[in-house]
């Protein structure tokens, strides 16, 4: 199974700032949406209910390293990988790449909590079948052998 | 009693683009808090309770005029007016200024509407109250007199 | 030949508010983003080069009216029509709609203007060439007839 | 003299995502505006001009750890330090705080480079005066002893 996610995204006219390149903080919410991007595509998604609750993953730690400047016009790729599946925690790591090199490389931590409205956050195990969705993608091949 | 409400926002390095001035969609953020911070300033707020509804605005159109570009680390002056306020709805008008010079002028019309969770919206005529506090500072000079 | 663009949107995270709806800024960078993406469709772009000098679009008005809110998640159709074409100006107009149905409808006019850096904007007639590329997407059916 | 540099912010309604608190994304650009508020505090800017290029700071790295959420209408008191400085590069530490209790600690590192327009960005060493500027506020006061 691949251990990857893979999407694209169009930078966008207002995505730039008067450097005349593609601003540093729209990074993270590209790495958020391409995070969404990949929950969907192993079948879950940003909130879902557990027994009446309201599970959703709030960010606690997020970092990027920005090695070449991306411009207006261009597409790039987005290789999401899971870098570390906590009991409760889980980190992403984001490769952003035009034609095969890498202009910035991120990492995003989210937390498993209790998201019930009017109450206060409360951090939980992430449930076993999400983690077994988390896990497969984040399986090194060697663990097939 | 003045018929307008004045505050002033720094346009910031994130609010550019690659053309160098800053992107046009900026303004109509900037308008919404300089409405939030009116609305503040005559004791009211974006949210409230009435009669254990949650009570709010939420807005049906916007308009933006640009005349001159507006560039990193300029302080524009904005001032706000009460256009016209209707039974349920209410329109601001938006003048961005520097030096006295009008850079761009703009309109938001919001809608006085029950606001509760989980429920569709609903419009509902002004409070008594609200209205009292919002034609205070629509109403033109000769009514005092 | 179609009279219209036609591209989608896919609301992000990033693109909600504190109300549980996309933010109504939004909507103007999404129209701005699909006009451009309208520009290459007819094999031109938001900056090009005539006799040495730079030639774009700054946009001079922008409005929107909002009939129904959006959520995360839900893929808009944008629908790009060129309303008026003028000697120096273009009105795009927008149609935001999820399942057919309308969520909102915006209009951006923008003036073709010579845009070398260090020196005053300057607008002018727009090149013939492009105007016939515009002219092509605005031509109402009964010229085909 | 003081080691640090401190500006509030005010939460803004565009500011929120429908989690209902500040999105994470937000602070990276509330990070940038208070570190070029501390430039300009010392008597510098984003751009400055030397020996007739243009030398400006080039953002590397970003990160930032999320402690407590933050609402719309609060206002954050963010204190801004000079973490390291280096031959070319500067890091700043920003850390937000509400009421005295830290909802957020964020770092950048800037590289000092030319960016004359239309050349590749090149780093160079941080000029004598203003590396004096910023280590005057870097400086740890046994330093002065």
């Amino acid at each position: 199974m691949a251990n990857e996610f893979r999407t694209t995204r169009r930078m966008e006219f207002a995505d730039t700032d008067m450097a005349g390149i593609v601003h540093f903080s729209r990074y993270t919410v590209f790495m958020e949406t391409a995070e969404h991007e990949f929950l969907k595509s192993i079948g879950t998604d940003i909130h879902f209910e557990l027994d009446g609750d309201v599970i959703s993953w709030p960010r606690v730690s997020v970092s990027c390293d920005y090695r070449r400047p991306s411009y207006y016009g261009e597409e790039l790729e987005i290789v999401v990988t899971v870098t570390r599946r906590g009991a409760k925690s889980v980190t992403y790591g984001f490769s952003f790449q035009r034609d095969g090199e890498e202009v910035a490389r991120g990492k995003i931590t989210t937390v498993c909590c209790v998201c019930n409205p009017g109450e206060d956050l409360r951090s939980i195990a992430i449930p076993d079948d999400i983690a077994a969705l988390l896990d497969a993608i984040a399986a090194p091949d060697q663990d097939s052998a």
